[in-house]
């Protein structure tokens, strides 16, 4: 271990290498809550260094766990045991972007909020806007796939990347994809490398495609007597030609749980809330709105409202953005999960998850990305009380069931990390599950990269009668 | 060879199995006039047939050429020496549209052209529109990872494709993907299979992504004096949120072919065309239109023509038309490739390739899909002359080593099947090739699903000097 420290001093310098227990402590954890320290935190600033740490690490038999800004929820980023933290908020440089080739080539630590920023000036965006978009990096949301609510109409970060340069585990450098919007050369590696968390390739470069920033957006928030009402209004929105950029979703635990505060203005009776962005042309925008306000009505619809300005737009938004700090108040511990499940079988899930709650005495809140079928289910608990962690661990066992059975997956947009490693052989078939783990060893034949997450550990063969 | 034919014959019945050499030969070729008749053609009709004659094939260790209705222009669906044809032409049932969900399900002979009406009769759309819609298949189009000129806007099949069901080399079933627009659980197998030319695992189920039909296209075409002034208003166009969704060109040479061809009516001094289509909503359509034109517009344009029905839309498409019966007409011999470059860089390519035409005394025309920067370069020449197929030969290799400086990548659309394989080298590096051919191994490890294709096989090891 020592022998690995000192070589990666003399390749990074000490600035750029933290050992001791208390700096590396911050970096032993992600949003899941779980810590793990990791022996060492390694900055690196190019594509050469992280090539260079990988074969050190590869000589020295210790494990790597990547980190953007550990914003994931899915414990990808905490390191595995005994791993050293690569770092990659310092190898944070907009290398470039072309605006008449709508790219942008950036270094894994640019942060996504920032990145935005940059594109906006040339009347671009990238399309993955998680929640954490200021404070999570373009890196993460590739190692992730992040979504967001526009993924709906522009996709997930597998949608609109190019290109790759990453290292695998054996130290060899990858170029994957291309700079241009269309190629079919060899296999799709880029799509396999993002969203594999870290362990198949270390990205360090990312080839990123842009989309131009619409006209005009408008923001409608219709509430509902029941979730019913608002599922239906769902069918007929998702069913029109509508440029719809955001179709988020609040069930009825979610509405009580917000509805009193100050500055939420909310119909006494509501009982579901959908939240609709609108983009296009400026021309399209009246008739647009018009139609959508139309999509939304029908006799369990309470109020539609239209925001006329971005104050207005930040009103309606509100209710969404105070559920998180509400949810904090009403329980210690939660546990968010990010199921799908096709839009069409969203009322049958949420009364299904409805049942579950009751059945087990825990209370759930759900919101989400409706378009997607993408539903963010918060188990409230508190783990402090006993047989709570064992009860909420039942409970979440029948939410995956009810969601595979309904043609569901397990996660959206949060990913596997430690937190569903467990649970992956209920929706992966056995035959695809060794396929991925036989794909893991061609990129990482050492098994340094992140290990453990993703896939349950194999277990060591058992002892031999014979000895 | 017959013990596999007597297993195919009682799994299959008689009439799905055709074993005559005279018969045989149709499925021995693809548009790439590449012409090798397998020993047998088989054909299934359900996933369990398919995955029982990978079966038979492995253990009689002959290889399987996958064909879905032999459109693709690389040489994919050409059978491997000594291999089985194995035809989804009767396996084409569309199991499933579900509009509230904005999916198809459907087996893999279903032709593109007729997922599409069934699709219409919903208001929804597969973006895939290859030309060849009407008589090629999803299968293939999944196989290939085929595209078109809407992928300007929706994607190709990679983007538009959510999960599939599919028999790896050694006969395991594998279900990939899922039923959901969003989905992290594990590695993208979905994309690594799409596109891979049958050389991973037989596609025999698809979850296909569906859009809603928007509520209006119009088409504008523009004629310019020269590409440089088509390129100019590219750039401009591609700097507009306008909805684009499609965006093709042609060069001097293509638009001198067609000129005084009846029917198209073009300035006398145009040297470029561009045909563009824009979709969205009805009410935009106006504005979108006038500023589309002013988009187009500068002193290099001659003219810009919007279709304001569906005659005149006919027209203006009909010089593109028009172009593939012209360029049979003026050689008996055409290479026909499908190079990308990034957009901005597509003048200086056709500055080189004209360069290229001159030195090599080859006439080349140009065309393809502007707005991915998506060329084909078609190289007019007669193989009966002598010398002729060497020195196309020498230009094509030019030509791949200037689109690869200009960061662009060999095929955006037509893949690589037999006609590009020794080329791959040139833009895969050595550690990604390598890493591809891992992956080839882990679904196929007898080297069975359409060997030779994609990759230069390996060559045997030279005799030992020893020996």
């Amino acid at each position: 271990m020592q022998a690995l420290l000192t070589e990666l001093a003399s390749l990074l310098g000490n600035d750029d290498l933290l050992t001791e227990p208390a700096d590396c402590w911050p970096y032993g954890c992600d949003n899941s809550r779980r810590q793990l320290s990791p022996i060492a935190v390694a900055f690196a600033r190019e594509h050469a260094q992280v090539a260079e740490i990988v074969r050190s690490c590869a000589r020295h038999g210790v494990a790597i766990t990547a980190r953007g800004r550990g914003t994931g929820t899915a414990g990808a980023a905490v390191p595995a045991p005994g791993a050293l933290c690569l770092s990659f908020e310092r190898m944070n440089r907009i290398i470039d972007i072309i605006p008449g080739d709508r790219i942008a080539i950036v270094q894994p630590g640019v942060m996504n909020g920032e990145l935005q920023s940059a594109c906006a000036a040339h009347g671009l965006f990238w399309p993955p806007d998680p929640s954490s978009a200021a404070y999570c990096s373009v890196g993460g949301n590739l190692a992730c796939n992040a979504a967001g609510p526009r993924a709906i109409r522009y996709g997930t970060a597998r949608e609109n990347t190019l290109g790759l340069l990453a290292v695998s585990g054996t130290g060899d450098s990858l170029r994957t994809g291309c700079y241009t919007s269309k190629g079919v050369v060899g296999y799709d590696l880029t799509r396999l490398v993002i969203g594999s968390e870290g362990t198949l390739a270390l990205i360090t470069e990312a080839t990123l495609k842009l989309c131009n920033i619409p006209e005009a957006r408008h923001t409608l928030r219709a509430a509902f007597v029941d979730f019913a009402a608002a599922a239906r209004a769902l069918t007929r929105v998702m069913a029109t030609p509508l440029g719809v950029s955001a179709l988020e979703f609040m069930d009825r635990h979610a509405v009580a749980l917000i509805k009193d505060l100050p500055g939420i203005d909310l119909p006494a009776r509501a009982g579901a809330l959908l939240i609709v962005e609108l983009d296009g042309p400026r021309s399209a925008m009246q008739s647009e709105v018009a139609a959508l306000r139309r999509a939304l009505t029908d006799d369990g619809t309470l109020e539609v409202r239209v925001a006329r300005s971005d104050t207005q737009r930040e009103e309606l938004w509100a209710a969404r953005k105070a559920l998180s700090p509400a949810l904090r108040n009403i329980a210690p511990d939660k546990i968010n999960e990010d199921v799908v499940v096709p839009v069409s079988k969203m009322p049958k899930l949420l009364e299904i998850l409805d049942s579950l709650a009751t059945r087990h005495g825990i209370t759930m809140v759900n919101f989400g990305h409706a378009g997607n079928g993408n539903i963010h289910v918060n188990l409230l608990t508190d783990f402090g009380r006993a047989g709570e962690r064992d009860k909420a661990r039942k409970c979440l066992a029948q939410v995956f069931e009810a969601v595979l059975l309904l043609q569901g997956t397990l996660s959206g947009e949060h990913g596997i990390g430690y937190d569903k490693r467990e649970f992956l052989g209920l929706e992966i078939e056995p035959a695809a599950l060794a396929l991925m783990k036989k794909i893991k060893q061609q990129f990482d034949p050492a098994g340094i990269l992140n290990p453990d997450k993703l896939f349950v550990p194999t277990q060591s063969p058992p002892a031999s009668p014979a000895n």
